[in-house]
């Protein structure tokens, strides 16, 4: 058990100082929307996904833009499940569906998704973007990369707990631990399977009870952001260079 | 749904910060044992149980018992699972079973459950010791007291998520909103239901998989907590008086 790779759920944001994040591999999940947005854009062509914390960032990057004159730049920002007045872009994947964004950058910010991001920069040995949409790439990807242990992280909302998160949680760890290379004693790990299990047969139906179903009333989302393996993409981080502090390829 | 009283599910003492705290009912959950041991000193004729933070007060007040040669308080320790070198009592419930403690004090801290009661104390309304011993008399006491809005506030393990917590705070959720007074939107609350649901048929052996029984290895102390309804106390918090910054008495 020892020589496994361990795996562990941190439940939402407020909870990651309670982890060590220096040899961690550090999977990003916010499914209702985030996450979903940014795999859609990145598989439409999108060149890279420059997350931001906060709206003023996301103002700054738009008069950055507006500067260098670019079309190859869009500037997204939603709060509370909105698109930020002056923005033309929020986190709806339904925004980014059907678009070619080929050589287009998004500079996004968002109300959860964005700040498990920024609280996940430590991370000391990868970071990657993780949907219902990629969910499989992703598991391939992290039994065929050996990179230590792996902590998923769940956005929540506004630093609770969120259940839609956990149950693309539970797939990952059901997935990965079905390979003998990992590992788990976690509760959150042992609570997210169950909860994906229970859940599976019809997850819409079965996040209708959810607060973010009754909170937003977005069906039409919720529907394409659990749509399983519709893309095979793996979006990871890579940090600091000229223009941001860092970005998500693929 | 405007009229009714809440229900929320704080998962650990992590996230308290999230919640405002001012006019609530408060009950705090720390199965695996803390709360459970509190419950049975007090059902054992107890005369009130003071909670502190930090094994440095919990010594303070050996100190000072000695001072006044009392044979009417104890003081336990417990960190990490074990009674504090020092201390002849710890969070254990089989400690407490089968002793008469008629007017005695029990001064005690633990690694989880005090800690939960500390960050608790500025219920606005009623603070609430909850164990699976005396949760449907909890029950009733919460559906006549008519205090407000309630949160459930479990106590996990280092800041961590606890499945055995979650576990008694679905069964209280579940038993509150099955009356008509009460209404939740919470996912915590949801997902809770779920797991209790799941394990109720045979809790024990669920918590088998738990971080706690692979950690602890203390399978008569866990069967002892998972007994339902085998008295029928409510603990409940009175701030401020000579001795102490408060107490919970029943």
């Amino acid at each position: 058990m020892k020589n496994k790779r361990k795996i562990d759920i941190c439940l939402t944001p407020s909870m990651i100082d309670l982890f060590d994040l220096s040899n961690k591999q550090i999977v990003i999940i916010d499914v209702f929307r985030a996450t979903s947005a940014m795999c859609v854009f990145l598989n439409n062509g999108g060149k890279d996904v420059i997350p931001v914390a906060t709206v003023e960032e996301a103002e700054l990057y738009k008069q950055k833009m507006n500067n260098i004159s670019s079309d190859k730049y869009l500037v997204a920002a939603e709060r509370n499940g909105v698109i930020v007045p002056g923005f033309d872009f929020g986190n709806s994947p339904l925004l980014y569906d059907g678009v070619n964004f080929d050589n287009v950058s998004l500079v996004i910010t968002t109300t959860n998704g964005t700040i498990a991001i920024e609280k996940s920069k430590k991370a000391g040995k990868e970071m990657l973007l993780a949907s219902f949409l990629n969910a499989s790439a992703l598991v391939e990807h992290i039994l065929n990369e050996h990179k230590g242990d792996l902590l998923i992280v769940c956005s929540g909302w506004k630093g609770r707990f969120c259940v839609e998160d956990v149950l693309l949680a539970g797939f990952l760890s059901k997935k990965l631990l079905i390979n003998n290379e990992f590992h788990s004693v976690s509760d959150s790990v042992l609570m997210a399977k169950h909860m994906y299990q229970l859940a599976k047969s019809n997850m819409f139906d079965f996040l209708l009870n959810s607060s973010y179903s009754k909170r937003m009333n977005l069906d039409q989302d919720m529907k394409y952001c659990l749509q399983i393996d519709i893309m095979s993409i793996v979006p990871f981080w890579s940090s600091e260079d000229n223009f941001s502090n860092g970005r998500f390829s693929i």
